[in-house]
Formats: structure tokens, sequence, C-alpha cells
């Protein structure tokens, strides 16, 4: 049934991904971010498992994941990448992408983060559904968005050392921030060769690794 | 270009999804998660938009969006409704589903909401992708799954007052709890008739509505 499937994955447990320094995440408030008060575990009812309660206004609250959103941009048979400007895997490549934030659609964000860390700039609507997935050890889920452009023109700004568009031979395989990802890259790769694209989806728990199209299953 | 789309959109603000009374949303921080001390404003450097930052620890805190999964049930030619038996919307009728929490995959998510209210116990692997959307008022991303039964049997348990499987014809679209999502309902209904399941993208701002398949765009 999936695609590419195996037991007992072994990658880092950050990726790199969380925005605190430690790797805190959402799972590990301590505190209200509503009043500041000390948080408490409580069952909350009608369901079994732990939420946090505020020991001071009472509110609740709950550990959300966080979304991350990337974009695949193709120019004919390369795919653009970034060389990532700032912490962390500062100086590693990566496909364009970053955290999607409050106020913005998927695709906003997607054009956001690609325009941000490669000049490049998209209407969100030219973003086509591509990739959803999740990564549940560090509390993430993925959605990736494709395009094509007519150009292969890019500019890295203030967030890139460097950017630039690459065939799956010529791209910077020793040096990608995330090589966990590896597969939806050569997926996209691939799905580049063969000019159908499918939408695809991932799931990355501590044991296991799926990755299969919507097709498939 | 997209099957529905509509200005000047009216919708109620909060649509009940929020999970604090107020309707306070995770872009109304106010204090540090990690250590109770009060968040600022500040311009993080390579980003000009506005982001929080703890006075006290300097840890950066980001409004991220939550997640709702909703699970779109198929017995023959009828949807598995449920009818809210807590707050908010209490005793109004909608698609099952719910916020997604830490350490699930999405489909574990969807089959957890559908199992906590109709009592239906399906593997996560059953459920296929069906929809993606946003909301950017509520700061809410929606991913649907879809998913066949072979039977009608399912039990409200503690979370829903009742649950059964409606025709189009035959559900209480008067008492509906989110009546501004039953644009995706009824494609769901119109897919089911036809037997064709693309992936649908919604798009829900201030004054645009967009509803389209992955195949269209």
């Amino acid at each position: 049934m999936a695609k590419h499937s195996a037991n007992a994955f072994t990658g880092a447990k950050c990726y790199g991904f969380c925005t605190r320094a430690g790797g805190l995440l959402l799972s590990e408030h301590k505190y209200c971010p509503d009043c500041g008060a000390a948080l408490e575990r409580r069952v909350v009812a009608g369901e079994t498992r732990n939420h946090w309660r505020c020991t001071g206004c009472g509110e609740l609250d709950y550990a959300y994941p966080m979304i991350v959103v990337t974009c695949f941009v193709a120019h004919e048979d390369r795919l653009l990448w970034v060389q990532r400007g700032i912490q962390p895997r500062l100086g590693a490549w990566a496909i364009p992408g970053g955290f999607m934030e409050s106020g913005e659609t998927l695709a906003q964000a997607a054009a956001r983060e690609l325009h941000e860390e490669s000049g490049i700039l998209l209407p969100p609507e030219q973003l086509q559904l591509y990739m959803t997935g999740t990564i549940t050890f560090i509390n993430q889920v993925y959605i990736g968005f494709r395009a094509r452009v007519d150009t292969d023109f890019c500019d890295p700004g203030t967030e890139s050392l460097d950017c630039g568009f690459f065939s799956q031979e010529d791209c910077p395989w020793d040096q990608v921030a995330y090589p966990e990802v590896n597969d939806s890259v050569l997926q996209a790769y691939a799905d580049l060769e063969t000019g159908r694209f499918d939408v695809w989806q991932a799931e990355m728990t501590e044991g296991r690794y799926d990755f299969w199209s919507v097709a498939e299953r």
C-alpha cells in the first residue's frame, strides 16, 4: 500500500525545524499564554486524554501541531533549492519553506516563504497542492505546493545565502538541510520527468515512515 | 478557475470553532508559554512582519494556525452526521471532526475524532485525503478525509447527543452547526453520486471564498 515504508526510523529528533533553541515544542507549554499563570494537567470532560488547564484563569490549553509549508518550484526539469542563511542548518540546502503564520492561507504562506527565500514572486493561486504530511514526534504538519516558472532567475535576499535550480543529478545532496525528507524531493523530480502530478501523503512517526499518493490508496 | 467564489463573505467571525470562551485565538498570546513572562512585539531579523518575544527568557513566540480534521464517512449514498453534545453549537449537527492534537498524524487525528463522536472505529490508513482549506480570520486550517463503511451502525458516545447517516435530502440542513462550510458537504454528496473523488481545496478570508479541486486548477 505504501510506496516507501521503513521500520525503526532513526532520524534526528528535531530536524532543525524547531523554532526554539532547546527544541521545546508546543506540547511543553508550562504557562498560560493568556494570563501567565502556571498550567496543570487535567482530564477534560468527555475526553480521556490529558489536557492542560490554567491554574489562574481556568482556560484550557492544548498542544497543537505547527504547520510547515513548502514550495516545489520547477524550471523545466530542475527544482529550486535555497541555501539557508539563518539557523537552524545555516549553510545547508533545502526546498523553500517555513512556518505558516496567522492570517494567511496555506498557499499564501507558501508563496510568502518562496518570496522571502528566493525572491521569486508567484500569485498564491498558481501554487498547486502537492503533498501533505505529519512528523508526529516533532509535532509538525507539512503542506507542500508545486509550481512552474518560465525563467530560472532568483535572488537569495536576506534569508538565504544562495539559491538556484538544480537537476536531480546536480543538486547538493551531500549538503541538504533535511535529508530525512529526501524521498519527497526525489518524488518531485520523478513527477517532473513523467509530467504526472498526484497528491502525495507522508507520515513519519517514531517507528514508521510511509509515503503514498492519494490515487494509490 | 474557482468552482465557487463569493465576494464580501459575511459569515460569523468565530464559527464556534474557537476553544476559548471569548474567541481568543493563538495570535493573541500575551504571556510566554515557557516562563510566564509578558510578550512584546518585535521585528525579527530577516523578516519585516511583527513577531512576539518574551521579555523574560527571550524566546520568540509566533501565532500559529490550528488544524481541524474532519471525516466524511459514507454508507452507500448517505453521509455520517453527528449532533454536537458539547459546546460550542451544542445540539446542532455537523460532520465529525475536531482539533488535531500533538503526537498524532493527520489521519490518526481524524480517526480519533470519528471514534469519539460516532463510535465508529476505522484504521487511519483507510481514511483518504479529501479536502484542505484555510479560514484565515479564525486562523484555522482544515484537513478533511473520506471513508466508506459497510454498515450504518453508530453510537454517539459522550461527545454527541445523536449521530446517523443522512442522504442529502434527509439531512438536518436547518440545524447544522457550521452552515458556512455547507459547500464542502454538498460537494461530498455530489462526489458520492458520481463516484469520482478529487482532492478539494478551500480558502475563506474576510472578503473571499474559493473552493476548487486540485484537478481543476
